[in-house]
């Protein structure tokens, strides 16, 4: 290999993050070399800026620059409703759509029997206290439709019990779904939950 | 959108990387954020010091991080062969290979009328000055085999005019392929190329 070894060093670790293997890191890092004023100095400052200041909430678990994250922050979000969701990545995906105006708060993942994941390894017990301390209404629950993700809404509805309202997300067609390409269980639950016209 | 416009920045110049894009740069970077003191301060360092010291080997094109690339450095390479590749991608593709012991040219491109590149937009003239000066034998013209690639192959080659021999690469079955996958053109090639067995 006849590249120089802080370039290999560099194409490793890019290789690491998701979505990336190491031929694809290796474009990207000759890409970054080739600009380096323009593109790989100004990255390189923007991930020492993000790797000092980046923290956890610590009330909703979002990632944000302060001890509260914006959300937490914004007291125009403080409605009584707190969507739960497994990470961050689904949190900002419901923030892209734009819709739900409360708080969220982030599990970490979800329960695991196979994986040995347990409520206290997720937030769920900072989950109750918030439910308690925020005077709470509705617990929205936004939770993959998988086994472990259902495992854990059935989980955190049972250690609710009763103290707020519990909602989940509807399953149904996508929107701009075509039948033909949609599996049988989502098509069997969109015909159980249907709608007069 | 929640995330802070620190972290909004950083996927940004991520999504600029050939291939990622907006969705799988914000993974990337979630997965860095939930990492920052194993993965992210650490590709920062490294990004730093490879702004800091990669360069362009003045000789060949490829590159290090001194005035004179490794291959170029390396006195047991100076074989009298040059491989003439288009980009440094081309080059780290052939050292891979591990068969070819001289030293590189990179162009930096290929010739191409319809994006207006000349031959002195490319590293052809320091080429033609490495030939007339390193005591090189052979030129071995390794450029894609796309209608740009030859015809840059072929200015080359009228240019160096005898001063040195000139090969390019086999064209044929690649190793591992199957005939029913193969282009019309590779197996035109590969039929009228072919070897008593």
């Amino acid at each position: 290999m006849s590249a120089p070894s802080d370039i290999d060093t560099l194409i490793e670790m890019m290789a690491r993050l998701p979505g990336l293997g190491p031929r694809s890191a290796r474009r990207a890092v000759l890409h970054l070399v080739a600009r380096r004023e323009s593109q790989l100095a100004p990255l390189a400052r923007q991930m020492q800026q993000v790797a000092a200041t980046a923290r956890e909430c610590a009330r909703c678990g979002n990632v944000g620059t302060g001890e509260i994250c914006p959300i937490c922050a914004d007291s125009a979000r403080g409605n009584g409703q707190i969507c739960v969701v497994e990470d961050v990545a689904d949190l900002w995906a419901m923030e892209r759509s734009g819709v739900f105006k409360g708080r969220y708060h982030v599990l970490g993942g979800t329960l695991s029997a196979l994986d040995a994941v347990g409520p206290e390894d997720l937030r769920i017990p900072q989950l109750l206290e918030r439910v308690a301390e925020e005077g709470v209404q509705e617990v929205i629950l936004a939770l993959s439709a998988t086994v472990d993700g259902q495992t854990t809404a059935h989980y955190i509805a049972d250690a609710l019990d009763g103290r707020a309202a519990i909602s989940s997300l509807a399953q149904g067609v996508p929107v701009g779904g075509e039948l033909d390409y949609l599996d049988d269980g989502t098509i069997a639950a969109a015909l159980t939950a249907r709608k007069s016209f």
